[in-house]
């Protein structure tokens, strides 16, 4: 079965929009690019869609490439000054030469959509985050939609990104399943993947999870393209097409946790 | 080989005391112990006995087994507050009514020699930190021992605690190993455990990890009595102990952060 994130992308915003009613908060996502990366924008874009879909107020801040870390860090201590702006997303890649964990850390916690500061994945870390970084929600919700029960399943995750692979592994980790994390290095990922119950990619390689690797059943979650899809599409139970797949749930699940952290707040 | 653990961390003591001298700063551990577990006493000892040695002060701090999650946080609260104490840590487990992360996190990052704070854990994860957790620092030191290339190399980590699994995991991922955590579900651990060049335990299991579950030329390092010891040593390359192996280790890792955090502290 092919998921069908831009279906559950919408039951996730239409939550989102019920609760953003329910609390009568204001909600405003400011969002911070810096040089204008085509894809990023393209990304950015479908953000601002779906945050003024469901009425979340949303504002880009655009910096040129050759920024310095110390110019953009006291630009976004400036964002996040304006009482306004309920969350502050950076989007990632940053330009080589900034230092971008130390730019991700001038958000605060509360403001912290996309769990990236230090501070935040700390909690998240010590299982403790009242929300999830935004991709570990959408492999939360695909799996419950796959009604998979998680405990003694074997998950191989390709990659140890900041955006996917760390969070994920520890995620799935925490929830009592026995996770592989494979890298560029590992020898023979199928050796690991064949035996998946769970495969979770986010490498940004075409064709790194071929149909070979892959068991019959197994649910396959791609975030970065990485899986040949048709012909790993006829073993999988469940699987994530390469558009309209993990996307649009990434980025329903980033004001999902904008109205969390913003309830947590209000008084 | 099995791995000397008494001596090597005979050499990080060296080295520290070096550091401490080196640095003219006064060093002071405080060890808070709630319910005088035993076995938590006992390692204490251990502490106190490891640190007089490199002139580093010593003081145990008792509270009984039912003081409340508040009232411990407020004398924790306390200590910190003691310029001369330089380090605090915080013997686990915990009284299973205390709140143990609550506890954790009141002791701030620069004082924090076993990483455990949500703050230095979110430091830690985010590969930032200037100190390891005291398990890593013991894996790390004794992966360099055995002169091993870590790139590609085949982990299988059993357990997924706060001390021992999560941080080495993270670690170990962060190298470019290729990592399985197993955990009580996992139904066949040795299809991983076999092909594993490095193994690592850490869930207070005896006999958890058996020859027939290694491979010739494994490097075993047992945080918790796990490993089947005679039999492993026979196919291991390196193996620790049960007795005289991390433990000491990690004893003299977190003095050696104390003197990091110390000179980081430090004008």
């Amino acid at each position: 079965m092919v998921i069908d994130g831009r279906k559950i992308a919408e039951e996730i915003l239409e939550e989102t929009k019920n609760e953003i009613q329910k609390s009568g908060l204001k909600l405003k996502l400011a969002a911070v690019l810096v040089g204008g990366h085509a894809e990023s924008r393209k990304f950015l874009k479908l953000k601002e869609i779906a945050a003024k879909k469901i009425g979340i107020d949303f504002r880009l801040y655009e910096f040129p490439a050759n920024i310095t870390t110390q110019e953009l860090h006291k630009e976004i201590t400036n964002i996040i000054k304006v009482k306004i702006n309920s969350g502050i997303i950076i989007e990632l890649p940053l330009p080589k030469h900034i230092n971008a964990q130390y730019i991700l850390n001038a958000v605060p916690e509360e403001k912290d959509p996309d769990v990236l500061s230090q501070k935040a994945q700390g909690v998240f870390f010590a299982n403790r985050s009242p929300i999830l970084p935004p991709a570990v929600e959408a492999v939360r919700v695909i799996l419950r939609h796959s009604k998979i029960n998680l405990k003694g399943k074997n998950c191989t995750v390709f990659g140890y990104g900041l955006l996917v692979g760390k969070p994920v592994s520890h995620w799935l980790a925490s929830q009592g399943t026995t996770v592989s994390i494979v890298n560029e290095f590992t020898p023979n990922p199928a050796d690991l993947s064949r035996t998946a119950d769970i495969i979770v990619s986010g490498v940004d390689k075409p064709n790194l999870v071929t149909a070979d690797m892959v068991k019959d059943g197994a649910i396959v979650i791609d975030f970065a393209k990485d899986v040949d899809f048709e012909k790993v599409a006829s073993k999988a139970s469940f699987i994530t097409p390469p558009i309209g797949g993990v996307g649009p749930i990434v980025v329903a699940a980033v004001l999902k946790n904008l109205i969390i952290l913003a309830n947590k707040k209000a008084p």
